[in-house]
């Protein structure tokens, strides 16, 4: 179901007094792996165009600590495109024993900057994320 | 609802580059909701016992952005008390107007450090949050 | 010779796994005692303007561990006045026994944003932060 | 001089509302170097055992910002073994330009953890810091 993965770089600063990564760190994750996969599926100027990605919804389930030193990777996936909406399945998965951490859906919500409304994905976009889904299921 | 609120002092590095807080922030806001609120029900001593409680789920809604100079504060409840698990309610308001930027359910399980096996929820502890809801109604 | 105090909210994410602040959490509690000097002292537009300050150089020297729980405010002062630049002295101390965590020393420019230049102080810059710290030492 | 290079992931937090990576965010690129410096130099245990180096000063210089999707690594040496403290020189570099964005001396200083006091830094530690300084000279 996952044909992006990114690997991620671990922080000092996100690993709390419980030796545990703290949980939010996780979102600075999903931030990456939204970034990359957006930069790989739709190309390099997707941030500095007119209409941005807005999170509406996280829902995020916690199955297992992660440590400092423990190699692991954020795979993205886009499950549903909607009208205005689309639908972001993410996990943080542990590169040597494949492992899930983290799972999170993330719904956004597309907006035009200059007014703050939410508008129709654009066709372009949608047509990019409903190829690399299915090429990348082949 | 809500009967413990807690001003949130909004950090520089939680604005992003469209000049919102990040989405993430607003966990760390929650964090310091969550201990504030424990540390008020629960006693000054929650967090050096043997039990700690631990995030299975995080489930919030974004409304509005929040922006720098924004006054704001974290409204927390326990809604609900389950065997081994709880349901937190919060949200994050404007102190000033009163309207709600973000909304977030977290389930919390009650782990023993030692061993990280989850345990019912201590019974003082559940009878102090019972009467901190109840109390703060009346 | 501090003038501007203000309290910090220090969050669980700030701890790290030896139970103390993380030192680089210190940068961003300056940086809040930064901008609330600079509002209070020049006024509410002065991060709209078309001048910003740059920071040159930090210099910070870390002399005991703070925990969580501690209180602590940040000490501001603008210690020198240069051309084009001046000089923040900054100290993290406990609220309750005065005993200073964190002392540092901060170069910042002024820089023209359209085109990155360096330039000079705004007069009406200068005169203000001049008068309150003379004013604030009577 | 250095012979020490870690890539750094730099993440969406880490960019403030003018489009610049926040210079706090060095430090926690600093931090990822010298973790990994002494992972490398030291071996995997280096942080379990009972003496920890402990942050006495940091100095940095600021020269160019840094922008989101610029890659970036950190370099880092020992520069002075003394007897209890010793100190690193690092610096933010660009990847492909070799540009400097930031350097930072830092001063630390060896402590055991059960009671807090400075201690000198243990033989083996000396050992392998001066014959990996010496050694990626060749």
């Amino acid at each position: 179901m996952f044909h992006h993965s990114l690997p991620i770089q671990i922080r000092f600063s996100d690993v709390d007094r419980f030796g545990h990564v703290n949980n939010n760190a996780y979102f600075a994750y999903y931030d990456l792996g939204k970034q990359e996969y957006m930069r790989a599926v739709l190309g390099p100027d997707v941030f500095d165009s007119e209409i941005i990605p807005v999170v509406a919804n996280i829902n995020a389930d916690f199955f297992l600590p992660l440590h400092y030193g423990d190699t692991v990777c954020v795979e993205t996936a886009v499950t549903h495109l909607g009208n205005k909406s689309f639908t972001l399945e993410q996990q943080a998965v542990n590169i040597a024993t494949g492992e899930v951490y983290c799972r999170c859906r993330t719904v956004m919500v597309c907006v035009r900057r200059s007014d703050g409304q939410s508008i129709p994905i654009p066709e372009r976009s949608r047509r990019l994320i409903e190829e690399y889904e299915k090429g990348a299921a082949n």
